[in-house]
């Protein structure tokens, strides 16, 4: 499954942090890619950081528009899910959407356009209360992959960590 | 099953908008409390101003340090479930901590001093990669509660969602 995320409305500054946060979500749990419109320089370094020292090859890639980047996914054969607390339940699509081949996840910040509701193929909740895009998009990706973030490989990684329930347990160089 | 979060390690400002995320979530899938030891008074205006609209009477609570908190809630019987990008995979203890009648959450900020990893009852990973607070505590709820999250009631609320696959769809005033 190919999985790509498109960050939408983030506030320069102001959502930074946040949106660094989406980002290494996207990347932790198997996206392949984040689009976005505008991008402090400090993001980007932040992930090519995590690239060089955790492996794989997550890109963030800048678009001119999120109209335009959403049409041409779908040309591209994407199904489109939008994050949402006005959503359906994530238990009732998970299923649905963990079949599809290819995935554009968006992840909105403040107001998101009507359009976006109506071009989503889902518009999903991952709870109905006030959250967080940076915990939605990791409990539908945690949910549609069915855990999968432990057993992907990250290549090239200089460090990896080997999971344990006592402290902190690291394979240099691998 | 009783929930609380305990964050610490945030620096002011800096982690302001992620640690009102992180409190955010823990509202929304469903712990009835954060201990904090410092507070941007956004963070509680920002809280209270939720439960007012969305219901529920989730508590933000300052405390004096983070090493009396655990021990007085150890006292009260919490088990503590330390959140770490190195601990145990979820898969493997989210049945038993699902099973704990009180359970207390550390999320930690940067680093977190080895004094934690000890006190904890489970060291525990959403991921092994870098990601973020906020999604490793979403992870964590919605996983050992099974998506409870769209069943629980939040008292008093003046909106509520109806979850939908089309747009907004919101009750007022129930």
């Amino acid at each position: 499954m190919e999985i790509e995320v498109l960050r939408i409305g983030q506030r320069l500054v102001r959502d930074d942090r946040v949106t660094t946060h989406v980002a290494l979500v996207a990347r932790a749990f198997g996206a392949s890619k984040i689009l976005m419109t505008e991008v402090n320089p400090e993001i980007r370094d932040t992930i090519s950081g995590v690239n060089q020292t955790w492996g794989g090859d997550f890109k963030v890639e800048i678009i001119d528009g999120w109209r335009q980047a959403l049409a041409e996914k779908k040309r591209d054969g994407y199904a489109v899910a939008h994050l949402s607390m006005y959503g359906e339940k994530i238990g009732d699509v998970q299923e649905r959407m963990g079949a599809e081949e290819r995935l554009l996840v968006v992840v909105g910040a403040e107001k998101v356009p009507r359009e976006v509701y109506d071009e989503a193929d889902y518009n999903v909740a991952a709870g109905s209360q006030p959250h967080s895009e940076v915990s939605a998009l990791a409990v539908l990706l945690d949910r549609i992959q069915q855990g999968a973030q432990f057993e992907r490989g990250f290549a090239g990684a200089k460090r990896r960590i080997v999971p344990s329930g006592s402290g902190k347990n690291v394979e240099q160089n691998c």
